[in-house]
């Protein structure tokens, strides 16, 4: 399943990609036309949250399988060229980023491979085909980074390994936007990182993405593929990741933890040709889409 | 006013403290009992995100106005003996810590004056009175850091240093408990910063705290004075912060800021003196109270 969060007709929603068809079903309508309970999940945050993972899952199947047999579920359907793609959720810890864990990329800018791991801020948040500033007031240097993201499902502290999917509630494309003059000045990378961070087009259950060693990610400006990279490429796998990150941070359901970028940003180019007003970058990952930025 | 986020026979709910008393007005029992609203906060960072800073202390003000008033008002009242404090809000964008913010404290840990801007995890606040993990397990070099806490009351970007005050809700304490030898080895602090972060008991209001450029910060651990601090200090002030981050980051309602500790951290002894089970460090300032936090 893919889950998405939009806005349809001036409202906040969320809801579930349609299979075979370009519109979402509103899961809200869904809950209240066919579902047993009183109460239901306002935001997708609050459905990752509130049930457990693949209870949540479930009720959403019963429900869609509901809808499919009605033959007014056009009421409940929402068309993507009548909707705004939203973040999928706010994670609770903002949008907590692992980063060097690329050998190619590490090398590209002269970092060595070591631990790192910083946040972005929440309000920095875009969903897909989001237009985002190009912050020439505080950078010349805007770049792109391409990244498989995780999204945990449950609380997730000091797991090992070889338990780590089972905390995991599904997949998603982020793009860590960089300023990467501020990247290097200010050391920690928290502000240079916080000036737009595309999140989405969904999170896809984890089902759909069962070789995880071998999921393709391209990153493409305008028409150029700068980044074509592959997960089998990753020092640390999406295990190994939570594993190390949740030694030290207490993972919450709906957190996201981008796991690094392949080589090809603009940084690591012999003449970098960074992100500027009227661009368009595009990044794809097998299995859940592709996440579309626009830049002012 | 002091604003709190407490448990009481096993709710989690927020309040204002009742004037020379130790105990808090239960504010949704306030909303209900006085209120002319059908909908009200559920939360304290609903109420300084959704109504406006001032609108909302307005509207605590006559409640509690109505409520003194009252012959039958302890039953609005949940004596401090026998509530939990929480941590009073969990901010939108992590907790922000603002580094490096006291010369001599740069100078004990030799670090250059740079502005320095990090995250610590939401997962990891802990209320007043609250104890802690030792974390044995992943550090040797469990310090403290006491710090005055600025609270945004309402959406800031880019803001001028001389209007930088308006966007200020009020006031916390922080303590920003640091694993110095994971702060160290991996360069962004985000894992060794984010193991536990204690922030009340209160939300001041501003004007309370009237004259930012003289406040006390006192550190104990156990009966021994660790640091003796003054924001006088300060190498950037609250309005300033204000705008050096908000260039970066879209700061939200209920965000924190702790404004960087003064010097005497255990890692700027001669012999270090680390924090270990059995502890109890408080941190108190001047006009907000004292933040207790024990080590388990």
């Amino acid at each position: 399943m893919k889950f998405l969060s939009f806005t349809y007709k001036g409202n906040p929603t969320y809801g579930v990609k349609v299979k075979r068809e370009d519109s979402a079903w509103s899961l809200p309508k869904l809950f209240e036309q066919f579902g047993e309970e009183k109460e239901y999940p306002k935001t997708l945050l609050e459905g990752i949250t509130t049930y457990n993972t693949l209870d949540f899952q479930e009720i959403v199947r019963t429900l869609v399988e509901k809808a499919e047999a009605d033959d007014n579920n056009h009421l409940y359907k929402a068309p993507f060229n009548e909707i705004e793609f939203l973040p999928p959720v706010a994670p609770p810890n903002n949008l907590i980023c692992f980063g060097r864990n690329y050998k190619k990329h590490a090398d590209e800018l002269n970092n060595e491979v070591s631990l790192t791991v910083f946040t972005k801020a929440n309000s920095s948040l875009v969903g897909d085909e989001g237009t985002i500033e190009s912050f020439s007031d505080v950078t010349d240097e805007l770049d792109y980074e391409g990244e498989l993201g995780i999204v945990i499902g449950k609380e997730a502290h000091n797991v090992q390994p070889h338990l780590a999917l089972d905390y995991v509630y599904g997949y998603t494309i982020v793009n860590d936007i960089t300023a990467r003059d501020l990247q290097k000045s200010f050391k920690q990378f928290f502000l240079g990182k916080s000036l737009a961070a595309p999140v989405g087009p969904y999170i896809v259950t984890k089902d759909e993405l069962p070789n995880l060693n071998n999921v393709s990610i391209v990153t493409k400006v305008n028409d150029e593929i700068r980044q074509d990279g592959n997960t089998r490429d990753m020092i640390l796998s999406v295990e190994d990741i939570i594993a190390e990150v949740s030694k030290y941070v207490k993972l919450l359901p709906g957190d996201i933890i981008a796991t690094g970028t392949p080589e090809g940003v603009a940084a690591g180019m012999e003449h970098p040709d960074f992100l500027e007003s009227g661009d368009a970058v595009r990044v794809s990952i097998n299995g859940i889409g592709t996440l579309t930025t626009y830049i002012k």
